[in-house]
């Protein structure tokens, strides 16, 4: 054994970096008219892609997904040990659907918008700790699912306000290799649950960003790293309204230099979409990661990646009964070595 | 380094098992009236424990099983690393607002009913994997959030069906540590999502026994265990009718004599507390090995115990949509040694 894996209060450095060998993307038809087209897997024609409802299609989005990360990397689906996966819809059916299809073993996973940092720090934990060579980590969101399950049906038009986010229609998948070529995961810091009694479920971004800055600042404290050591710090969804207040908490915190901070909620589309604040979902994040940013980590053009994935882990339930919005960010640091 | 952790396809066995060294069981007013009164920790007095909701109540229950867990090991709050927990409520809501108030990192889970065994196995990949010292892992249910959730409103006063279960009030949290004296996880098995079309709601029994039977089976085999190996087997909450197609999946499979074999859904209540077919909700097994298992294990009555707790991985909109149940379950080996 070498150094000790736990560091700080929060994070944990990895002995024998897992590696990112392959990945997928795989977005809806909005997301594909935005900036990084050429960078995702899959383009879906509509939000059904032959299914009967919007419900099956995004579970059948997240299996071709996963399916795809693992073909590309030229595996097959019995090399992969262990699926972790997670997703919005209530009791997180898109990911249970999807594993009964694949027939990996599954453990499902509940982390709001910050699943996909969840699932990749469980699972560089799990490969690194010896337990497994080969373990696929996922995430992904639906507009339309997650517009009716947490706000109003598409149908009703209801118009939105300027700190909402559009739900993005969008998968991401890795698979975490013990062995090969590739980014590697090499620390990661767990968030805690931060709540500083926003309740507007219309502006989560602002509920999300101290989450984010907490976390951010935990990993440097954590690790002993300068704060100017990634290439890029991307927050998970904080959209526009969000990412700005998180940089006024940078600047309090004296954390990260401006111009190596970005949110995946703000890249994700194009001002002229329409999208207010910026986009959200789990697989707003997932996508993104396993789309142009992981693309730029090959190219050589990132060397040094923090992802921030944020959650905002209130129901409507418990906005309806007058809870505030608490929120999690789950921090993964991937490297080319 | 010495044995390989993963064992045959689905299986891992740890190299320092760690040590369940402190837990503790919470539960609601009838759950406290059942054949285990006196191993519970706590019986609630009424179902709101002086919240104005049960879904607040359900998570205040959460949040003091945990703390319970941390006080009766002497450990204080600020020792326990990280929180890994999950609850049958959209979006885990119990989950996260008793994280918030506890203030320990948090991975969140969902495997529906069987969310004591995932967060089980992860908790102990995590500690053996070399990451934490102390994780605590815990899951809760509670009737009338369930209720009103899944079924139908208490107040509407809908009649149940023979094969109906009862969702228990009900929580379990455990401390799983590197060092110290306790029952230790040995082993586990991960299981697959097995859907052989049930689509009846009101027997969930009968769609989740097939992945008890499944991942029965794949644990002897993968682990080269004979299949007398344990004092006791226990799913997690088949209830009478999936327990009695459980039995018979195991003749026909030869994998379990029959003594050694119960199911917490049936163990929980009595039969003239008129609960159907038994428990069922995460907190049935988790209160279960929380409470009457592991002082079992204390007391040397038990010495080798494999908990499958079972998932029924539907939601409402799936069932609406047509769909049929998925289930999951995952084993978890307690011995003393």
């Amino acid at each position: 054994m070498g150094a000790p894996k736990k560091r700080g209060t929060q994070s944990v450095a990895f002995e024998n970096p897992p590696v990112l060998s392959s990945w997928a993307a795989v977005v809806g038809p909005k997301e594909g008219q935005g900036p990084w087209a050429r960078d995702f897997d899959w383009i879906l024609d509509d939000y059904t892609i032959g299914e009967k409802t919007w419900e099956k299609a995004e579970s059948k989005m997240l299996r071709e997904t996963v399916k795809l990360a693992i073909s590309k990397g030229n595996y097959q689906i019995k090399d992969i040990e262990l699926m972790l996966a997670g997703d919005l819809l209530n009791q997180i059916v898109s990911t249970s659907f999807a594993a009964r299809e694949i027939g990996i073993p599954l453990l499902g996973l509940y982390g709001a918008c910050s699943t996909m940092a969840e699932s990749l720090v469980i699972a560089a934990m799990l490969v690194d700790g010896g337990f497994y060579e080969k373990v696929t980590a996922s995430a992904c969101s639906h507009h339309h699912t997650a517009e009716r399950q947490f706000r109003f049906a598409t149908e009703q038009g209801v118009q939105k306000t300027p700190s909402a986010q559009w739900t993005a229609t969008a998968a991401g998948a890795v698979v975490l290799d013990r062995l090969g070529s590739g980014p590697r995961v090499t620390c990661a810091t767990v968030g805690q649950v931060i709540d500083l009694g926003q309740t507007d479920a219309a502006d989560m971004g602002s509920a999300m960003a101290p989450a984010a800055a907490a976390t951010i600042k935990t990993h440097f404290q954590d690790l002993q790293r300068p704060t100017d050591y990634y290439d890029l710090i991307v927050t998970g969804d904080l959209g526009k309204v969000g990412m700005a207040l998180a940089q006024q908490l940078f600047v309090k915190e004296g954390i990260v230099p401006k111009p190596n901070y970005s949110d995946c909620g703000v890249l994700l589309y194009d001002d002229s979409q329409g999208v207010d604040s910026g986009g959200s979902g789990c697989g707003c994040s997932a996508s993104m990661l396993c789309g142009p940013l992981l693309k730029k980590m090959v190219e050589g053009k990132l060397n040094r990646l923090l992802l921030v994935a944020t959650g905002a882990l209130m129901s409507p339930t418990t906005q309806f009964q007058g809870e505030t919005i608490p929120a999690i960010a789950h921090a993964v640091a991937i490297e080319n070595q």
